[in-house]
């Protein structure tokens, strides 16, 4: 069977996010997370889980649920993220922030809930691996954005690596538990995730014209956005498995505009 | 072996809290972490989990991630309550609450951190039964605490089963877990937990004056507080173990003070 297109797999995306039940206990609170995930965003974190399984042999459908779980992780982070003690983002993708639709507080206990909904959705597998790796993600993502705001920026690549690189890494790490891929043979898959965060950290800087674009200058940061984008293909390339999707949302990714 | 005292467990929350190793990339937001759990409380919750643990054959130290969670989840909880947006309090057991010690931003993002050190911690047991009762109990007190927020308190018995006792059920639940007692033989201990949250809220609104206290006066709610009470002591009767420990407990919470 042909493996299945970015579109594809973010359509699957979509849909799953579109029809998942929540907590009940959640009551009302569910419609603020239901306009926080109903973003508009590029879900580019669960395609890459998804296109990870389905290369390493495992089925998209089993891989639906750690798919979710990194875009709710995701969308946490954007909530709480934008609050006004935080960034202080009244707008996010052209509409008004979750804190501005419904105030901060219920903001910050939606932010709460859909982790808390993250980490309900990766136990639903039958191993604690899923839910391992997603909550190492989380505390070393929610490490770099306190490196971020207390401004103990000294080292940028360990700041980026914690608030960007490491839900990359697990979005990777997640689809090859989906998959059932052992332990043993990960290593050449994670090195893969590990530059592809580098790579869509080096490109969001160039597209907002700061971090590492600030820095070195736009067009060194251009060069550093194709070196990165050539290792990753060729770790992609170390890897044993029909990797046609994923190469496609590389190229997407080293070329988006957006 | 006698079974330890709720002093002799206290002291045991309070060695394993203060040599808890935290996850290293949280870097300087340890601090704010380790200031929030400092708190001087009474670690009723984690006590409860070590108990039942015991009571029901297992080991303490073997519960003791468990009991460590619980208390995480209580700590992450009061951390963002205290904010502005939510009840802007400025001050938490006689010290500065963790938004005035530390700022709202660092506060925010010490409460995410605490829950997802929470599931870090009940993710090391080999199953991923722990973590499941975590995560529903978590989901069920955000829903509770939304209910509270937004004037929803047309059932208070809800909200406050919701807001208090899920988490106080989870403690028994996690108990049960750590000593390895199966599903079909939890159900006597659960009803137990339940009933225990009821009493704890009773007594807690009387101390404050305000919940059911304020709904039927200080009078009827000592009455409900003394019924409670006996129904709590009914519920662990029926638990087929050595309760002592948790029914000096249960004596320590009917007549507590503060």
């Amino acid at each position: 069977m042909r493996p299945r297109s970015p579109e594809e797999l973010r359509d699957a995306v979509e849909a799953y996010l579109g029809s998942l039940a929540l907590t009940a206990e959640l009551g009302e609170l569910e419609e603020t997370l239901r306009y926080a995930l109903d973003s508009g965003g590029k879900r580019i974190r669960p395609v890459l889980c998804l296109a990870v399984a389905e290369a390493a042999g495992g089925s998209v459908e089993r891989a639906l649920p750690a798919a979710g779980a990194v875009e709710l992780v995701h969308t946490f982070s954007l909530v709480h993220d934008d609050l006004p003690s935080l960034d202080d983002d009244a707008e996010r993708r052209g509409r008004p922030s979750t804190h501005v639709a419904y105030g901060e507080g219920v903001a910050l206990l939606a932010g709460d809930a859909l982790l808390a909904e993250a980490f309900r959705l990766v136990l639903s597998y039958e191993t604690p691996e899923p839910a391992r790796e997603l909550v190492g993600a989380t505390l070393g993502m929610i490490g770099g954005q306190h490196r971020d705001i207390t401004g103990d920026q000294a080292d940028l690549t360990e700041l980026h690596r914690l608030k960007t690189g490491r839900l990359f890494s697990a979005s990777v790490g997640l689809g090859l538990w989906a998959a059932e891929v052992p332990d043993s043979e990960q290593a050449s898959w994670r090195a893969f995730g590990d530059e592809l965060g580098l790579l869509f950290q080096i490109v969001d800087d160039i597209l907002d014209e700061d971090g590492i674009a600030a820095q070195v200058g736009l067009e060194a940061a251009q060069r550093l956005a194709d070196e990165a984008a050539e290792r990753v293909r060729e770790r992609l390339a170390a890897v044993a498995a029909d990797t046609m999707t994923l190469r496609e949302l590389v190229d997407d990714l080293a070329v988006r505009t957006a």
